[in-house]
């Protein structure tokens, strides 16, 4: 079990390192605060383009694509880590979700034409892409509920449904929507639902609102809502095959988990950077507020948790890239558990140490909070995920009984 | 220790309850909602206006202070807990903060010219106020380290500073701002500061900002930075004396935590409502989320923790009747330890089984949530609190250590 | 809801503290050390039978039975809690379970010759007795799942099965059991289980062994297991009537858990002294303990929450003074979820501080957390007590629901 | 970072595990049982014996030892784990502590006569050796407070002192007591003690009792409390040189914390098979406990917490192969502070899912929570680890904070 990057993407996470500290920590906070100014903050500011171009110019582009980067999930998940200091950093480098789920799913199993229609433009940054799962009527947790609607009509299909949680749809660049809905709904539960490419400005497809998270809706990116009705696209835009949605979701979510798991891990390291900042110079009572209290035995655990968090999301890496995403499904859903929540309670613990300033804009903090938040549920809540552990265990273990007990010589 | 609202006061409970579920709860996320959409949203709505009307037609109108409802601490506090049902009731019945304590802090330590300037239209409902001592540059949670200035200039006291988290000072009817500045840095520690009266259009006030919690500004209250640039007002603003800050924040801060503590509780009981009416009413994997993981033990551990922190507060009220504000120092630092944290964390787990509607505007939980999570800051930090309560404990025991020695035959 | 005692409760509270503190404390280290190093521990030390006498010519004799005492609940709550600081209490004062129970069982459910024979020589403190109820082979948690069996023979009873953890059945003086059985398979699922009282010396009974709780078997009371062969008894002995097993289960619980818990409330106020002594006086990288690390921090939710886990145990208690067990039921197992954790979480801290004489003879420590331990499986495990409140919880929810459903006019 | 077993310590670990579950597990219970029943506990059974014999037979020996078993760390750390499924294993295959310590401090410290006159018997098995460190006068996990003396008198060494704690001095081979001392007052703070071989039998040593853990001596190794009185042995005893001892007591450490932590997560994951067995097998109220409230989440979160705690303690071996102990300090204190607790949780929760039995000696699992507990305290308590953890962390963001602001081009 070898967890450590290879010497390139050693050399990849350095620089995508000093891509952070030395051209976006200095501005992201300008950045992002002019943005949420703006009249209409659904635009991307020309010096994230800039960015981005730089990034690209640099090689730190779609390092997130085995196919693309040659990197394994394992490297590549030390690089996300680098990712999760920063909030403009993965659109930087154009390692933002959900396209970069969108582009794997596209990778796998779109056919030629889907792959140059949309692969190559979401691969160039041209355009963006949102995924259309979740549905407000019914809890999602649960992908068998998903009940929004594929019809097949001659050589069309015709989608019916409302889905919320759309991460993306509010970006001005979005063209691409890809729409899961129940399509063969007398098959087997796991075969009953397709997903379907769906370009942003079919008719029929209408963004009703685009959510909040703690009152901020993340623009440019947001989370929407999005209403489907009889909505037409050609049979073309299946993607895969007829009730292979479930399939594909599941397969979606594997590098995608360490993915989000390892920036919640970078973002827990920068909470804890800046708690420990603020613990040092802030003086109350005469002393430094790490001196203060269980101050320091709250940095102790947070390094602690965070050494473990980061190992374990290493070893779910590992087993993606030696035995498969199934294999790892343990492993995956435990570092969804504990990432995101990590991530949660070390912000708030540096949020404390900030007083008030810590829940205001003047620290990124309250942001990272709503992010790693989000997280708790987005791609399965924490409980769906422990109940898969549990189930998988407890099969594990009756393996084990029934060997240690023919172990046992009479 | 009596821990039950008196006949009148569960009279008025009842009231206040039948008014917040008949006449606000009806409404209320609507017009929550739609002064987060106006152009201008530091306004009063008119709906507003007529509830208050409404409430003060009712007799439902400053119960919060002793001379003018004739209720305990006790009595209230069970009032105050059904005020925490609603984001809007406190202001409805004319007990929100600051200004409840800005008004006991009159009715105290004002003169009667004061009291009549600004005492009375606060009564009425008229004006509104704001606090204005915690700063940015220091912690201020160490109230020592406050060190905006007030000099002596004739008859004129003139002021000097940045002052930040002044709640309410956004309100298009502030009038009034209490400051508390270093007078007499030679003095003892606890006689350096006095408190002052400052009309909100005093020139040199500025607000120069409205901060945000979580993204959210909270309009029309709002918490601001307010800069005093050479403001000068007659010595005659001066409360109580010169020196006498200390003691009027303190005394300033018991009964107003009690408020604060038992609206924390009244919203964790809606949120465990919410809670429990979602988990019932959802269903994944075939089953009620009710019936799913350790949700009943979440609800069970919820109901337990809110009847503790209840009585806590109630014992801690009580104290505060029976034996003055001083005796109850340790009950009151303990429920402001245990009642914002217990009510962050139920909501956060009404959030969780609500799923992404949690997190988003559909539901009041994000807003409460961060309500309640400014209150882990807000009149002091938990940490300066279980510091004050470890202190006194350690005092207790060592008198009952010398005591039981004592006690001892030899 | 007034959770004080009554004056003479105060005063007779005040002498239990004052005997434990001046006759008992100074001896009872020593006793419980020598008790164990006996060749045949199952014996009562004559100082023990000298502080009997003591205590009941002080008039301190079965306080625990309001018939009696004159005392409610409220008031014996608080004077448990006394008897909490010490292992030996309970028994000098003639207030030792399950004798506690089964006095009140006797008392409420016996005949008067059953009074005659059992009640009067365990009100006097001559005999003692044991509650057999819990079985080896099954989860007695559910009381349904009761199996022992009771056979109807003429004019006796015949008793089969095997209990255990049936507490005080070493100590020499035990003379009497209850028996629970199954006796009525065919009734309704809580009218099938009748209680048999049962001479410790009839043919057929069998003490197999004595269990021990982390290697201690806590002579010379003890948690026996024991073996039922065709015991014989006259159906005069049945309690109440057949059937009624489960009823007298649940009645006898009330009040005995009001008295477990404020036991461990007395336990937890003993550890944390201990804890506070310890800290003062050790002195480690130049400081005492209770200035290093989170030792404040562990100090001041210590206190927060054995007030918050007193108040609750009060309110209880005061619900069955003025309500009775029956309404009391949640608010009874919240009691039993928090009281004996608290106690053993604050146990275990103090160990800590204590280091390794923390687990040791050398302070009442690992004796005082076995005994806490022990309590969150008595009685209904911690599981189980959550069940039961969350069931409560979601009924009323759902009428409080309902309730604000119809309030709201349309 | 390379975390798995070579390949022929995959094999010995396989090879540890068969023996275990073969010939070990088969009859452990019945032999640690007979052990306390026996009158003098304090011998070794000839089951031991011949176990022992047997494992060496196999080549199980000594493997802790690099030298002997050309193992890393993280090799035998695998191996660790295994035996931590065993309270007997450490002794069969003479991996036991503080033996493994004493023979690595003789190993890397003791002369060559040294080496012969207690390392290979040690090596052999023949002898058993304590280590005498710990003092009831002083908080030692301070090690600056050790105040015990050695005092040079010609050729001789006397000691004076009183220690507590010396695992292992209770067994009938124990011929080797390693003393740590106050030799050198006035040199630094870590140059003052020293370290001197004192065999057993010397004049002035004796045994003043043995102490308990949770009741328990844990016979026939024990922990005892040993008095030093003008105990005089020659100069050549003192190992590595005057002024060594606070630097042998370090070194000493490292590998041996691998050891514990490893056998800590090898008994949470016992802990765990029995939590599930039961829960898998006992029924109440019509089903599985397994089915019933939190159960599922507890062996989740179990399943987690041992997979992260196993791959952080297999970190801070490869650091210590790859680095050496020094630079693995904050990592060696993290696992100390993860493992001993996280096993003592899941015994905790698998004892709660076993009832009274759980507690009782017909589970291990009472003595398995007694010897993780003494692991919060052996070797540094968790507080002492979590303030070197914060203290390298504090140092280390200071160092990047520099780094990071020296990149930021101005």
């Amino acid at each position: 079990m070898h967890l450590s990057p290879s010497p390139r993407a050693a050399a990849l996470r350095d620089q995508v390192r000093r891509f952070i500290r030395e051209r976006v920590a200095p501005v992201e906070d300008a950045l992002l605060h002019r943005q949420r100014q703006l009249p209409d903050p659904w635009v991307v500011l020309p010096e994230v383009t800039a960015l981005k171009a730089a990034a690209r110019a640099e090689g730190l582009w779609n390092l997130f694509l085995p196919s693309e980067s040659g990197l394994t999930v394992v490297d590549y998940a030390h690089i996300a880590e680098e990712m999760g200091h920063s909030a403009l950093a993965p659109e930087l480098f154009n390692c933002n979700a959900p396209d970069t789920g969108n582009m794997e799913v596209l990778e796998k199993y779109g056919d030629e034409h889907q792959r140059r229609t949309w692969l190559h433009p979401l691969l160039e940054g041209q355009i963006r892409s949102a995924f259309c799962m979740t549905e407000p009527a019914v809890a999602s947790s649960d992908a068998g509920n998903i009940r929004a609607q594929i019809t097949d009509d001659g050589d069309d299909l015709v989608l019916n449904g409302t889905k919320w949680w759309s991460t993306g749809v509010g970006h001005p660049d979005c063209r691409l929507l890809i729409f899961m809905g129940l399509h063969q709904p007398e098959a087997h539960r796991h075969a009953r639902h397709s997903m379907v490419l769906v370009p942003r400005d079919t008719p029929g497809v209408e963004v009703k609102r685009l959510l909040s998270v703690f009152g901020d809706q993340d623009p440019p990116y947001g989370h929407g809502e999005v209403s489907f009705r009889d909505v037409r696209v050609p049979r073309a835009n299946l993607i895969a095959g007829p009730g292979r949605g479930f399939e594909i979701a599941q397969g979606r979510l594997g590098p995608g988990r360490i993915h989000h798991c390892m920036r919640c891990i970078g973002a827990a390291e920068r909470a804890l950077a800046l708690l420990c900042a603020r613990a040092g110079a802030r003086v109350a009572f005469g002393k430094p507020l790490v001196n203060l209290g269980g101050n320091r035995d709250i940095i102790a655990d947070a390094r602690i948790r965070i050494e473990m968090a980061r190992l374990l999301t290493l070893k779910a890496a590992h087993l993606i890239d030696t035995e498969g995403v199934f294999s790892a499904m343990a492993e995956i859903s435990a570092i969804k558990v504990v990432a995101p929540s990590l991530a949660c309670e070390i912000i708030d613990q540096a949020m404390q140490v900030h007083g008030g300033a810590g829940l205001s804009e003047d620290t990124p903090l309250a942001a990272m909070y709503a992010q790693a938040r989000v997280l708790r549920l987005a791609d399965g809540p924490d409980e769906v995920h422990r109940g898969l552990i549990a189930r998988i265990e407890l099969a594990r273990q009756a393996e084990a009984a029934a060997e240690r007990a023919a172990a046992v010589p009479r």
